[in-house]
């Protein structure tokens, strides 16, 4: 009985999201752990087979990082940002696009969804640049340095035509985050920001950010200081007084940007938490934190 | 957390009935309480909304006889068959189209389904012939005895084109069961045999009858006693045994009938339980007889 | 010879109106009369034969005070229209959708149409509200009164997709005069004024509006006073002068709201002449009086 | 009211052949004289908008051999058959293509058809290899001699794509009888053999020959005997019995040849008589011979 | 190894011109010379393998006048204009779509296109009106007479829905510059500006007028002047300079109009040379003289 | 015009191989150098644009082993055969996967094609299963041992849906030999059996293998023994004479069973001869060895 109670309590939400797109972008703990991967896969088939047509882009740095090590080389960031030489690329190629995808697309077989991966260089989906080099200057000392993180790209745009044929013929598209320029030099891109822009260009209904954390959190320290909603015009106040930094800003500021570009809502949600897709979809409460208009 | 194990726990039924057709007999109780029918109606509309494409047959013999009372006619029948005159049938139509079929349209548009009525006249979707008089025997006189039911029908044919054409345009046809012959005469017909042909002609995947009994009982006076699984086979053993009898006889013999013509499989269930269709549909155990081949 | 002469002579017509909306509103003595119901059915099916796209509304006052009586409830009127309490409305219901619908479409099918019944009910397609009770004026003695009548509804929205489907389907829609609200409630509307909405709705080319008096009559005592065309503009005047009054204001409002929301021509015409219809559209003078811009 | 009354009569004919085939072989009187030919165009263009499919074959014979003698060339026959050396080729397919197609084409247009003209040549409609020569016996002298008719070509296959495509997109197809072999070599064709062949090719319903006598005559030099219908069975006792002879052999055999393919009627009428064509579809007892199965 | 290369080569304009429509104006030697011809065709049938769209218009003067001389009817000219009365309107349309559109078709057939002759007859593709008769003054004598070309006619429509419905379904469509006026007259057409106005009306990528000079020449007794290039806002200094004269002055023109109205290149070139079309598409500096925005 | 002569000469085959699927193994020195991996891609992009239907199944020996050196991970063989075990399937996986195939579909991309990388696990395009561990006996001292080569697989079936949809959208499929099992477990899988099998049931009219040996050389040492035809039915003989062996045996056997199920021919090329692939397709006497049933 309780089965069929809350079958009843999901048709709502069945309604509101029936063939709407949702953009679900995989990263952190779900990545990692054999069975949060298996549950968020299973989850993302359950929102084909009621009706929603999902999207998934996938992340994949602590796994890249893991296999520059193995192969004898060692990962450098500048501001969090890896410096990717030709032979970075390569790997970072390699473990998104032949090892993380094709698990992801594995897992989403087996539980009856009809995953196909890509990557942004298929079909030139993603078109991106390689970022200028830049200076930053040293918060500390005041020093400026010319930096040059080597191949990694800026979107320069996003072309959605397979990503629909796709949805329409009842595929899953799995996305990995490389982008691909004129010359077809692979770029690493950002995979926050890749699932942003997919999500305008497809016209989302929904950005689902799988993080491994609660959401928004007032007080990063505590996780029973979560914000359950906020309103994009609220994100300036928040940033302000220090609430949102540093991993969180380019979350929300893609979370912001995505629903200035037509985006309906923008979920940062827990990916530890087993099934915290359905449970931010099919709840009133949800679990995360959301972001709309 | 429990909405979503559940949710998960549907998926399997999801996606095996997904974009099959259910035939689902509106009867009993069902027919009568508000409650019953609107929940009756709710899970209608989640098996569409879930990928299935339900079909709804209502019957309506408590309320036809109601309101020929109410204007001075008395309702006459012979072995539980309702004679049928031209007036009769008048109300008959009345009261099967225009009050039940147009309920239950707006019960099932009112959670969101796009729910059309239909009669066998529309379209001639279904042709039928009225019966032939014939010889009925007095079981304890022996007496025979010439009847004539007047405007009963036996089906001919069942003409599928309207009801797909709905089906695949998203809708949900609602249909009174009703025929007419060659000659456009509208004729009387068991809501439980219209049901199964048509069940047959679309090539369901489930017929679905909905009573106010548990399902087929050995002993009918116990609810205990429900028999969960019969295969086809072995229907005929339970008729000789006696245990299937009187109103549960015709019912099993249109299931065996539509199992024979392609249905994959049949359920008596008690429409009196809340979201009975839905306890049938997407639990393990069932809550009615499912009959197999 | 002839036959084929008129066939030639009835070209132009049949190519000025290929794949055209002819919206048929059903009325008067055309619904009572047995041939006359025959011949307008059997006109219908006709012009859908040679190429155009009838959609019939109809309506039913007569039949419904009838049935009322039988049911021992005495009709009610204020101002022409009928006070709707909740037991009327399920007679309403029942007389239109359950026995004059069927008729009809019993009658187009019988022709070789393929005619299936609607009522504004079905997925929603006549959205109305409630009209809010009004104060009227008695004309001799100044009293005024507050009038509640009941279920009678405005309507608020047309959805077309259904007649839509059914036209490109090669069906004949036949729409009883019943609307829905938000709640599901059941709401009597006006057939003239449903005919008319329609007809807008799906860019019908003309609207017919069956009646049992000749035309617009210059003197209402006088049917060879009948006025054969007249304009949009000269309507105004022609209520002005007393011309058009009564019974035959309300229809003229409705084809001038119809002609301004897009209609190219509002014809009413007499529909106890046998094949009123065919001599309205295949003849040079028709019978009846044209409204156009 | 006559006017309705014809057309009324006239519906069973427009359901029962609506969206069929007609196979209109314009030949004899209806090809020179301007009236007729009016009248013919005109009919088909009827037949086209009350939801039939015609497709048109003309012949041309007499303006061919006018316009040998206007260029100075004499037309040379050999029982019947036309000698066409390729100078008379040239000329025959200037005639047939660019006067009386166009012609045709002109004429279907003006009444408000969408006419477009073909010849064999067109997408090598009509694939034909050039008749061997043969030996012809004189029957009195009994003297035999050899026969060569130059580029006279028997059919080998019709490719119905084109005309498929042009009756599916509401245009009517005029077809010139000539054919093209392997080489792109032009060959002349019998009109009638080519309708038949095409009749049979695209499932016609009926092919319809016009002729300038009225039919099949038991007495050819009396048009009072005409026979109105003929079953297949019947027509080697007529032949036998000397009653189909001459011009009317072929023409029979052709029928007879389109009947055995699938055509389910063949009419040979008198396309002098003005809509000749709707007087044998559009009215019970037709005009000239019916051939049927 | 160079077959190879030179497909290479060809690749970028293979891609550059995919599902492009090419209109080519068959005109010159082109359409006398049995090779030359041979060889437009096969070019022609090659763009259509390799993905464009052609669609090609044809010219025929010299042979009309040979055929009118034939006929013991002689040619007369105004201003280079012919005189076209009844009887010349007949052989023109004799000539044009008997003899050398079924001609053309013919070659394209054999060589693998889908070839279909059309005129502007055919479901009324070009609509004209006869040209008024106008003053004209005699350069010398300044002596006025009042000119009327008879069946000489204007554009004022292009119906390009016939020629799509073709090239969609992969067929070549050749048409006949002859076009019909409101009552169905025929009316001789320029072929030039026939090919300019379809160019526009199609959206086709490029005009090509096959002539039989090299193309716009600086001095034309000198092959060797041949201006490869014109901008379109050159072409009026090069008209008043006295370069673009006589017969190159209406081609310019159409070409100037055509790009004016959309079409993106043009292109003069020499229809003598074998492979002409191929040389002016398929290599960089072409071989005649292209005219761009 | 050379140029265009060329172009001319391809025509025959460019029409017999419109819309025709081409698939064509990449193998060999195509995949290691950078100059005929651009040129193999080339070909197959100009394969596109002439209206064939080119699909790429990719091998990758070398550079797997390659990058396990890197890892430190020592390759192993039995007779030929990888041994594969769970850490070689992810490099293996990680290689043709993220490297091999995102570099052929950069090039691709490059030079015009849509290209979109699959590997059988997208969809569950390849099911195979794990191949049984077997007995070998050494050839010299006959000893037996018992073999288990790991996560080496066996193809079930193919599932060609996703080929289908994107070659009728215009993409280029390249292919990665790996499978998957009921259990989602990745497999290895040899390349050409791969590409035959896709072959067939794609229903490709061409299977095209790439090599880094001039085709079946009559003396496997000697380049001018090349035989450039042979018959299925003589493989059997120059198996058995020694000629066909070692590595060409599995290819010529994959081409065999091939053309038994359908494909039209199998050509065996070498991959380091630019152009290579439109060599053997656009010239009669091709460069390396067609297998043809």
């Amino acid at each position: 009985m309780k089965t069929v109670n809350i079958l009843i309590e999901a048709l709502p939400y069945i309604k509101k999201f029936h063939k709407k797109k949702i953009l679900i972008k995989y990263g952190g703990h779900a990545m990692i752990d054999e069975n949060a991967m298996e549950s968020t896969a299973r989850d993302t088939v359950l929102l084909k087979y009621v009706g929603m047509e999902p999207i998934v882009v996938h992340g994949g740095g602590p796994e890249i990082s893991r296999s520059m090590n193995k192969m004898g080389k060692e990962p450098q960031f500048i501001e969090g940002l890896r410096i990717t030489d030709e032979e970075t690329m390569e790997i970072v190629k390699m473990v998104l696009v032949g090892k993380i995808n094709t698990t992801i697309v594995s897992k989403i077989c087996l539980h009856g969804g009809r995953g196909i991966g890509l990557s942004g260089k298929d079909s030139r989906l993603i078109m991106a640049r390689k970022k200028d080099p830049h200076v930053i200057t040293n918060r500390e000392t005041g020093e400026k340095k010319h930096v040059d993180l080597g191949l990694v790209g800026e979107i320069e745009s996003v072309n959605p035509e397979v990503i629909e044929m796709l949805t329409e013929n009842n595929y899953i598209p799995i996305i990995s985050p490389i982008g691909v320029d004129e010359n077809a030099r692979t770029l690493n891109l950002n995979a926050d920001t890749v699932a942003g822009e997919i999500a305008s260009r497809v016209d989302a209904e929904k950005l689902i950010i799988l993080t491994d954390v609660p959401g928004i959190l007032e007080d990063p320290a505590n996780p029973d200081t979560l914000i359950k909603k906020i309103n994009i015009s609220e994100v300036g106040e928040l940033v302000k007084s220090g609430i949102i930094t540093e991993g969180m800003l380019p979350k929300t500021m893609t979370c912001a940007q995505a629903l200035q570009d037509g985006v309906k809502s923008a979920h940062i949600i827990d990916g530890r938490i087993q099934h915290s897709i359905l449970l931010e979809i099919f709840t009133k409460k949800g679990i995360g934190t959301m972001i709309s208009k």
